[in-house]
């Protein structure tokens, strides 16, 4: 089934607010194999609200409604969807006491008589009682069409949708099965990647789609299969899996939704393997993405930010002649850094990184972009230079994303080894 | 002027990515007296492209459009538009050597053929040259209405918008000036700078408008005013930006639009004073987000991050006691941290972060959540235990900033004293 999202309020065009909103119903949606279309942010206007609401239910047969349910005069949602499904209002007595209790609760005697307003719903719709905010939802259907409108609150939102509205879809009967797989891979552009696989994306049916999500460094594929047959189009998806795993052998890293680090966390886990990071133009970026994993402390010991060159020779014992001889920037410094964060922090592996960030910096030897990185494992170690580009935050994202593809071809050699 | 977003691919449909994009180009477009009206996200899909245009282009004079220009199957819409704006697709040399170039320096001695396409422009487009990637930006001009087109990664588009969009924008809206000034607070919620600020609020005139940039521990305000007087506006909003200030004495960081990040670097670089980190809980995330601003190098030494307990004692020296007695979340044993940190690294300033960042590993004494920062100076030192929530990575944010603003109002105490 098809379904839109339509969300109310200046906050999001003016960019105040970054709608997360949108993403979180998508994704509670999609088990119910209702598939968002469109997505529209408009401003609480009149007719910015009718003319939304006309093309949405013009290509989906949902319509889910957030924001623009406040009490303040700026909100005009109410009344202009009660014309426009031609619906008094009233005042519902259930909900205006529920108002009351919510006030007096947050300790204010007398309750400005304004949020008696938000009692008021269509007279033609299922009022959504909101146990935690004062905005009710509403639930109306029109010409095949159900229509949802929920405050833009992302926790009554959420609240109302798993409490009220997803139960009322999951009864409609779910004629159409979706199962999406995922592969994703590492160190191959998305383009390279294409071109391996094309004969077998070109022996796709119509009913399995393949989308390339790609981020710096990695490419997930997710193939999307529709019907009525699930125990079929799991089958039929797999075989396609298989076939795409097996040609791009050695650029896989998992098979499901999760990002990069959350397998390198999990894997060096189950391998009961540890790491550390000595980091220069990375400045704990590299380090900063692996404890941001929940459980990261069980194969992460510690990370070295060796800015200053005194401290790459106090903290990871990087020698003063490699410094003075090859430079900061240097396979052979990387190398000694990697070599000191292994020992210092006593784990099995360790990244290392240093390079000219920029914007500014460079020589012509070592202009803005060069990026030394170093890995060691429990056997073996590799150490590449790489040329990025001439803006800070890119080059520090590229390094983090090289760094652990380094580390990921490194680990997966040795764990074969074993 | 008025301007519409549109973007494109199904990645946001079915909730995989939040769209971060859109609210970039809102505040990005504000300065520039460009209001966003709407913004649409639609499918991969000729019929859908061709709707979201002709639809956007009724309601505004600017069409902003992201993604769907990668080289693979499912990016359409470069035959889409081609068809809709009738116009032939070219392939522009420049953009094809550059292309070219790309692919070599990332060490790929062919480039697959399929990326040729990325050279493909609209003939009656400007190119939009992309130093940072493959695809190209298209700017079209049809019926009084700008058209744009950027890849829908994120820091392309961000090039693109920086460099080549708002650029020509600006120079669009030149007949009515607009004129902005920016506050920026820190150690105050919204809602209470709102309260403190509201009489001055209310005497703005019709053309002097205020907004409130909120961030995780800081709120930026903008007064943006517009009219035909230069200087007059200049003064006029000078004068309200005095006011409050004055309102908001000891919570004022700058009066620019730069990021806290930027103006601790500058500071401190001023100052001739340097900085270290000892991190536990943030993984490196307080040094990333210095390490992040150019000449970061000028007044930022170095980290240790000391995930595990012989890191915190073997690197930074915290003593055996005092993690045996106190435990690893504790304030003696971030104050022990943020000494080694200032002692190994050799600066002027340390701070020390050690928490339950969670989702599991708290206690009924030391619950998820529970963060504890230390900040040393040149003469001082503070201390605070925060309880944050059961969210990792709001966590480490808040973290990130509450202990960047500890940093800064010991640094402003001591630059006083001397």
């Amino acid at each position: 089934m098809k379904a839109e999202i339509i969300t109310i309020g200046d906050e999001l065009l003016n960019g105040q607010v970054v709608d997360t909103n949108s993403a979180w119903m998508a994704q509670h949606l999609a088990p119910l194999n209702i598939r968002v279309v469109q997505i529209t942010s408009i401003s609480d206007k009149k007719e910015a609200i009718e003319e939304a609401l006309e093309a949405a239910s013009q290509r989906a047969q949902i319509v889910l409604v957030t924001g623009g349910l406040g009490p303040t005069n700026d909100d005009v949602t109410k009344e202009t969807i009660a014309t426009y499904f031609d619906s008094p209002i009233i005042r519902d007595e259930e909900v205006l006491r529920h108002v009351e209790r919510l006030f007096a609760k947050f300790g204010f005697a007398d309750m400005p008589p304004i949020n008696q307003k938000q009692a008021d719903v269509l007279a033609d719709a299922d009022v959504l009682f909101n146990d935690v905010g004062t905005a009710p939802g509403m639930w109306i259907e029109r010409d095949g069409c159900v229509f949802v409108f929920m405050p833009g609150v992302p926790f009554e939102m959420k609240y109302l949708m798993r409490e009220r509205v997803l139960p009322r879809f999951a009864a409609f009967s779910a004629r159409e099965i979706t199962h999406n797989a995922y592969i994703l891979t590492v160190g191959i552009g998305e383009s390279h990647l294409a071109r391996q696989i094309a004969d077998i994306e070109d022996n796709l049916p119509d009913y399995i789609r393949l989308a390339y999500l790609p981020k710096i460094g990695l490419v997930r594929l997710r193939l999307t299969a529709s019907g009525t047959d699930g125990a079929l189009l799991e089958r039929e998806t797999a075989t396609f899996v298989d076939q795409i795993t097996a040609r791009l052998e050695g650029h896989i890293v998992g098979h499901d939704a999760r990002d990069f680090e959350e397998i390198i966390v999990e894997k060096f886990t189950e391998a009961g393997v540890t790491l550390a990071t000595a980091e220069s133009c990375t400045g704990g970026a590299v380090s900063a993405s692996i404890t941001a994993i929940p459980g990261a402390s069980q194969m992460f010991n510690g990370a070295a930010v060796t800015y200053a060159n005194s401290a790459k020779r106090n903290v990871l014992a990087v020698a003063e002649e490699t410094l003075m001889q090859f430079g900061a920037v240097s396979e052979q410094t990387v190398m000694e850094m990697a070599q000191g964060a292994k020992r210092v922090f006593q784990t099995d592996y360790a990244i290392a990184t240093s390079g000219v960030a920029g914007p500014s910096g460079g020589t012509a030897e070592k202009p803005v972009g060069m990026v030394c990185v170093a890995v060691i494992g429990r056997y073996g170690r590799e150490v590449t230079t790489f040329q990025f580009t001439n803006d800070r935050k890119i080059n520090i994202e590229r390094t983090v994303a090289m760094s652990l593809n380094m580390l990921w071809n490194l680990f997966s050699k040795e764990v074969k080894m074993t």
